[in-house]
């Protein structure tokens, strides 16, 4: 019965529709995307349609988040295969500007910039990364003023910033987290995972099943970080395909390395899997599984 | 006949009144300041009631925009005198909120900062005066979600800075910038205009006398921006009082120093005088007499 959603490429459309379903009384909910849509996208869009009477789905590769050796013109536009996809939940519209709608002038001057939070894993090791994403979700915010937002646990760090971006500077949006979607065998989804061939497919599992190991070691009474550490490092040596980034275990609060685990710690990776840069992560000393934020 | 304005300093009780006139079809304006109101705010908040229906005077001295060895403790805080200066204009409300309402866990940790439009002047001699200046103001456009926006062209490269912010995080709001009110001798008004003594207050008509004599030079043919900066130098020197910091002609577009006075010049200075460090600006290459933004 569903029409599909309604598809905007330009800021002033987009700004219009939602500010007249809010004038109508509805509530908005926003799921920002780079596209190339899977099932954990998917289910921050079934987040936001139970929480919210309007979903409007963003999908914008951004490319003030590349490095300029990184994947951006390599990286997945799958918008037909992202709009089918979308069709058969209750999405109202999706946002879907050329970056000279979103960057008329080229990149902004004035940035959103991180301060903390960013001094460590990803930040670390993609300078300017988390300006890029702070800088274009408040734009998203500001084009599409949503009631709520969704973001995934698999991006801890930028789910961390983006939540504390919310607050500190004060916009009237509430950030909800939603868990980490995997595959079958563990493997968190990510639009990047489409680079991988079969056998670098079949060793992305290393990632998940080093956390998972960290986290066992950690129940068995393990107390210091660097042990558990080398134990997570051991489990990634034995893929000859994945080459770890980092691998590391910070206090859930600040993204600070932790030396010893503690009760909001949270195990951290990236490793390049082939042509794929990977992240995972995973609450390694509570009940859940999962982070809380 | 009027009642005064509302006065708020709370963050939900503010955001729910200029929802609720939104709701009700109203414009709202906003008129950000530090208080200690004179002659230059009141003109801001005339610009505002001309132009919309609500008007929102937000005082509240940022101190995350004073650098430690600035006058933060010691900047005049009037509110009693402020709220009677604006009980005879049209103002339907003022947000003055403390510190920990718009800092609860100290500075903010997410800013707001320019990669440009802040190498010279005020953001070369102020380092992180801007970033203080754009976070805030985002915070008071995501707290106030106001059609327009009234500041003063005194303060002309916040003014420049402010309005690329708006325009490059997408802040759905119209910048205005309203021109420089001036005392009878021509001294800009300033809040710190009162910690002037008679003596310094008397000087300080050095800064304005500097910038026309400047203008009227170029008025008479001179090309080079050092030669038009000497001038200006020489007619400051003449007033003891006054200690010059910097005395420049930038482009008005990007605030960078020109060689050569060209179509778009702005001539700005600042001096200490007495205990007061002064800032003022003038068009110097148009008929107008004052810069367009």
């Amino acid at each position: 019965m569903s029409v599909g959603p309604q598809l905007f490429e330009d800021i002033d459309g987009v700004r219009a529709y939602v500010r007249k379903c809010q004038a109508a009384g509805e509530s908005v909910g926003i799921v920002p995307t780079m596209g190339a849509l899977h099932e954990g996208h998917l289910s921050l869009v079934r987040a936001s349609t139970a929480a919210t009477t309007r979903t409007v789905v963003t999908i914008f590769v951004n490319p003030t988040q590349f490095s300029p050796d990184e994947d951006l013109a390599s990286y997945p536009r799958t918008l037909e295969a992202d709009l089918n996809a979308l069709s058969g939940l209750a999405v109202d519209a999706v946002f879907h500007p050329g970056p000279e709608e979103m960057y008329p002038d080229g990149d902004a001057l004035i940035h959103v910039v991180p301060s903390v939070l960013d001094k460590n894993l990803c930040g670390l090791v993609r300078p300017g990364h988390f300006r890029g994403v702070c800088t274009v979700v408040a734009k998203l915010f500001n084009i599409i003023p949503a009631d709520q937002a969704f973001f995934g646990r698999k991006d801890a760090q930028q789910a961390a910033i983006l939540k504390r971006m919310a607050n500190d500077l004060n916009f009237p949006i509430r950030i909800n987290i939603c868990p980490i979607v995997r595959e079958a065998d563990g493997l968190a989804m990510s639009s990047r995972n489409k680079y991988l061939n079969s056998d670098e497919r079949m060793q992305a599992v290393a990632l998940s099943r080093a956390l998972a190991k960290g986290k066992q070691v950690i129940a068995d009474g393990e107390q210091s970080s660097a042990s558990v550490i080398k134990v997570m490092r051991d489990c990634l040596a034995e893929f000859v395909l994945v080459q770890p980034e980092y691998v590391s275990i910070v206090d859930f609060d600040t993204f600070v390395d932790a030396e010893t685990i503690g009760p909001s710690c949270l195990a951290a990776l990236a490793a390049q899997v082939g042509p794929a840069r990977l992240i995972d992560n995973m609450q390694v000393n509570g009940v859940t599984g999962e982070c809380e934020m």
